[in-house]
């Protein structure tokens, strides 16, 4: 949840806007559909960060299709004849899940949304990839055509397409809606956040995509930063981009396990107009009981993706992971982990781009699969009992240490209700709660307190 | 919740202790009765705070028997038959709630809590008032008794007392019983904790009693103090003594408020030897509903225990309580406040004590009517929702704001679950709720969003 939330939504007029939207939503979802209730506004579109020019490099591939083929000569082989230049994440992924295929019921629905995602890759026209989307982009669409090679383009259209694979995969496996609200942030940018509250399965699901831009105190900038680099601005004032998407899903049987994961992107402009930029993000598993094949496919699918781009990014993130998702008061882990990472500026914007968009594509295959082979669990009230208790573990961890929502509540004009979205629905708080030994309960909490190498 | 809880439960042998302790245990009630179950062990007794000189101004007074008679006229005529020397805070306590009587059911009830104190106080001994503990005191009842005219003694006394005489009525109007946790820290004293849960009355009622002492370092000790004053330590450590005492009460009831009380106070030596020492606390109520009679009486009961020791202590620190229960990333206060003080160390260490011991008093005739009098009443699920979902709030309250547990979460060696009794048995978090026009859940938002004035 290391995300930034900001918002203010900016009642003041906003016709031109969109009207210049409007003309380019023929075929997107509307804001009726959407269920854009309270701020259906469109985010404030052209002269969005006046003053900066954005490094772009101009790569003249085409967008989203420069791939890591050719690096991985494992995932070449194992690709056969889903190959193709560009989505060797995505593919990757799939077959990371594949390899593990016959302990999941349903998982060929796993490989249909990132066979999906490659199919609207090489489709590439902006518009035609914002159709799938769960509302328009927070940026005018307009723009991102303009600026297609740009880095935060593409991340943005990394992150709605994600946050619209995985909400479409939930909705598939509950049945039900997702409610869709779009917000503006008065100081420049906005978001989009999906929330599923009380469904069949998933006792509250929320997906968030977030674009924000405006001016960052050096010391709110050293902050977003957990190197704690020193930035200098220009009397005191750093031009920034940042955007990502994030979400926690808590699903009402507590044999199917909480997930949540963020991945972001930063921009900052110094004082002599260099840019700094970086990517951060995580997925991570939080279940209420042990399932060992559950934690293996889970790390696994997480570790492929890794390997692909570099053998020490799986055991470092790993490692980052435990330490960082960790209830101190309480010497426990929130759950069992996955990958985290901050501050990742190497080996190059591209090759840094390339592996945040095979973890993002990893989310689907990581955690839908779980989800189905649990479905029909049948559970106590003993059981669901020991999940509140969790629940309340959680809702510790995001309060009480978790950067992004500390950040977010502490800074002015957040949008709190996104913040917030990640606590669940229900939690629960025993004096002195500890479980008997022997029990399954004792044993989920052993591997909270002693992380365990699950690959 | 800005108690302090620090612990660690030590297991070596303290056989010595318990000799010299059990011998003054005759007629106390014994580990066994309450409820004892892991840290049985007594505190750690005479050596406690070596190298420190503790001031005692040398009062000739009997201990507990210097009230505040004779400054307040108002409260010396209402006194009338009650009018005993020393005893006027508990008396206009009572008063103060006697003058609303005949709103509340079974009024008598606090009355005869407050009348008990005040003959327990005319009885005098240390060892007799022990006898009414939940459990022996955590300095040793020798000690106490050499101890007698020491602030730090009569303050351990009074916390003790008021833990008793909350809990007892509590236990009364429930018909449940506390379990009672005697715990100690490694570092120097140790606390009680009494718990109730899932009460026939109350989900979760906690009242805490800690007394702590050995040395902080200057950053902590600025910490501590809200002023944020510098203090000279000796090396950089500063001997010091806290305790206080602190409870929350989540009621089953959703027509049953919340109550928070909390008294404390510290004493730290400076480089030099001389003693810095303060009082804190204060008592609020974060009802469900707004009820303007029970809010009325709240307020006006503390109000009539502030008058008598200062005209401006109730106006100040009831504005100082709306701004420190203050949810900031709602806009709201976390219920309809009360008092809450800090630093206070004026006029005299006589009369900050005295203060400080009427608002103990005040808590039982403040709260307890108001459970009587809802007691019986009948509540819908919607009612119920509601409160589930106010307690996510005191949640987010307690985990994101209150600097008690702020610094108990990051204070190795505290005790978590002391610190951590305060949070509800259970809580809610829905997206984006926000209650119907004209509802009374909106009529108790508007309240919290702009506090008033009850009195």
């Amino acid at each position: 949840m290391a995300t930034i939330v900001f918002c203010c939504v900016n009642k003041t007029a906003r016709t031109t806007a969109r009207r210049c939207l409007i003309s380019h939503l023929k075929g997107l979802p509307s804001p009726g559909t959407s269920h854009l209730p309270l701020s259906s506004t469109y985010s404030t579109p052209p002269s969005f960060l006046p003053g900066t020019r954005w490094f772009f490099k101009g790569f003249s591939v085409r967008f989203m299709s420069h791939g890591t083929a050719g690096r991985s000569a494992a995932g070449r082989t194992r690709r056969g004849a889903l190959a193709l230049c560009g989505a060797a994440a995505v593919t990757a992924a799939a077959v990371g899940f594949l390899a593990n295929a016959d302990h999941f019921r349903r998982a060929e629905m796993a490989t249909k949304v990132s066979q999906a995602a490659v199919e609207k890759e090489e489709e590439g026209g902006i518009l035609e990839r914002c159709r799938g989307f769960m509302s328009p982009p927070v940026t005018d669409i307009g723009v991102l055509q303009e600026r297609k090679g740009e880095m935060r383009t593409r991340m943005e259209m990394l992150i709605m397409e994600t946050q619209a694979e995985f909400c479409k995969a939930l909705q598939e496996v509950d049945g039900g809606k997702f409610k869709v609200d779009r917000w503006e942030r008065k100081e420049g940018g906005g978001g989009i956040s999906c929330v599923m509250q009380d469904g069949k399965v998933f006792e509250k699901a929320g997906v968030n995509v977030s674009v924000v831009f405006g001016n960052l105190t050096e010391e709110a900038a050293r902050q977003m930063r957990s190197r704690g680099k020193v930035l200098k601005g220009k009397d005191g004032k750093l031009p920034f981009c940042a955007m990502g998407v994030s979400s926690v899903i808590h699903p009402k049987n507590p044999h199917i396990p909480t997930v949540h994961f963020n991945y972001r992107y930063f921009e900052i402009e110094e004082e002599d107009g260099s840019k700094q930029w970086w990517f951060g993000g995580g997925t991570d598993l939080t279940p209420v009981y042990i399932d060992k094949e559950d934690a293996f496919h889970f790390h696994n699918t997480l570790k492929e993706a890794c390997d692909k781009h570099h053998p020490q990014y799986y055991p470092d993130f790993k490692k980052w992971c435990d330490r960082y998702f960790y209830v101190r008061h309480r010497g426990e882990t929130r759950g069992i982990g996955g990958i985290f990472f901050d501050d990742l500026d190497a080996p190059s914007h591209e090759e840094a781009f390339n592996f945040v968009k095979s973890c993002a594509r990893t989310v689907v295959p990581c955690y839908l699969p779980i989800v189905y082979k649990h479905l029909n669990d049948s559970f106590t009230p003993e059981e669901k009992h020991w999940q509140q208790v969790r629940r309340g573990r959680y809702v510790e961890f995001n309060l009480v240490y978790d950067r992004g929502v500390k950040f977010g509540l502490a800074t002015p004009g957040s949008r709190i209700e996104s913040i917030l979205m990640s606590l669940p629905l229900t939690a629960r708080w025993e004096y002195m709660h500890e479980p008997a030994k022997g029990t399954q309960e004792a044993e989920m909490l052993e591997v909270l307190r002693n992380p365990k190498e699950w690959v």
